[in-house]
């Protein structure tokens, strides 16, 4: 059994409670959160305080709090000798300010709080500042997760870049395309079918195998008529993301 | 049972055909294509052709050729009274020549032809030239598709250049992604979860209410950490989007 202590009230310490609860081979001993009132939920099923000074004893201390909040709460924590990890794509392992030992324990998802979420499909990316203690995040890990991953602090901050670009930035120009039907009365439903589609196609084929459109095929009649009717904001977006398109394959614009 | 001739050999065409052939309540009579050699496959199946003066009797033709050619084919369909449709998100209605009778089937997919595609799932969106033939092509995307939908020429192109942001587009950033990781030595894989989770998430959200990120949440620390580690034209598209999803939630950059 390896005893938890998770410190956080957001997105991701919401979703990961939940998970740690219902997970065998771990006791999610208590949860700590700066305000009471976002726990008091939690209640009945683990202890929960607002005080870092009441922590109780437990193997690993789980951070899961905004990454400029990591530093300075870390720093709060006075024991020694326990392993205390952070739970954030874009911080090195190096922000952990504790006397204690130090890890990461990195959830590569988005998290909505109106969103369930089953992590056992989410690649948790770990790291420590030991041999012994990276086998305790990787137990940790592989309970609640079909897929770990040994991913150190450079790696990670590529990583959150790349998933800024695959995940925020994608959902971006999903909101572009639903404005686009919102303004000329058509059903956005319309597109879920080929988003979806063109997610679950890079399972099979490389993004780089998988690109079609006008760009890709040298279209320049149905590039300069979707110019045409897009507006100035949405054209400097169409503009760039083509010329992007060429050059990966080798053409100019 | 709805008679059909389809005309064309490339992507769209080939898992149409397939579509077709299984399908109850049509009959596929016919597959024209102007080489030969990508339909031979087709013979045991259907009467194929290469040469338009010998098209037979059916009660529409499917002409599923690239855009810039079906003006040019379907002037030298020379038979009256028949339903004539282009497959084309791009074209409108009246870039068919024919003397018949005119409509669009367009399914709003992503195709490549090693991978498979359920039709069912597939807005098919049509439009003619007349009621009775809008009637009839509903007819035929309900026998292929669950999901069929009125679209006009003007919101077909618009609806076309939406699907360029959510298909083309999107596959291009997951291509970033993947160049980030593979510099990196990470295992493009990891990224897979993130992708289809954000593809899911706007089944039950909005992409307006389903963003998250440092964008988002106004992290500029983040943002310039992601910058100093991109290439120059990873980080134009980066400074681009960004400002974009600053500009969708009122904020300046």
């Amino acid at each position: 059994m390896i005893k938890v202590v998770l410190l956080g009230g957001g997105n991701l310490a919401f979703h990961l409670t939940n998970c740690l609860l219902a997970a065998k081979n771990i006791e999610l001993v208590q949860v700590y959160n700066r305000s009471i009132n976002k726990i008091e939920y939690l209640k009945s099923k683990t202890l929960i305080t607002s005080n870092l000074l009441d922590l109780i004893e437990a193997d690993i201390y789980i951070i899961a709090v905004s990454d400029d909040a990591i530093s300075d709460l870390s720093s709060k924590l006075n024991f020694k000798n326990k392993l205390v990890v952070h739970t954030s794509g874009a911080a090195s392992l190096k922000v952990l300010k504790s006397k204690s030992q130090q890890g990461v324990f990195y959830p590569l998802q988005t998290f909505s709080k109106d969103k369930k979420i089953n992590f056992s499909n989410i690649p948790i990316c770990i790291e420590a500042d030991s041999e012994s203690n990276l086998i305790l995040l990787e137990k940790l890990a592989k309970t609640i997760s079909k897929n770990c991953y040994n991913i150190n602090s450079e790696q990670r901050k590529h990583l959150h870049v790349a998933a800024v670009f695959v995940n925020n930035f994608v959902n971006h120009l999903y909101h572009i395309g639903n404005q686009i039907c919102d303004k000329n009365n058509i059903p956005f439903e319309i597109l879920l079918p080929i988003i979806k589609e063109t997610a679950v196609k890079i399972e099979s084929l490389s993004p780089f195998e998988a690109q079609t459109g006008p760009a890709k095929r040298n279209d320049l009649k149905t590039i300069k008529n979707h110019k045409s009717i897009l507006n100035k904001h949405q054209k400097e977006i169409y503009t760039l993301l083509t010329k992007s398109i060429y050059a990966t394959y080798g053409k100019k614009l």
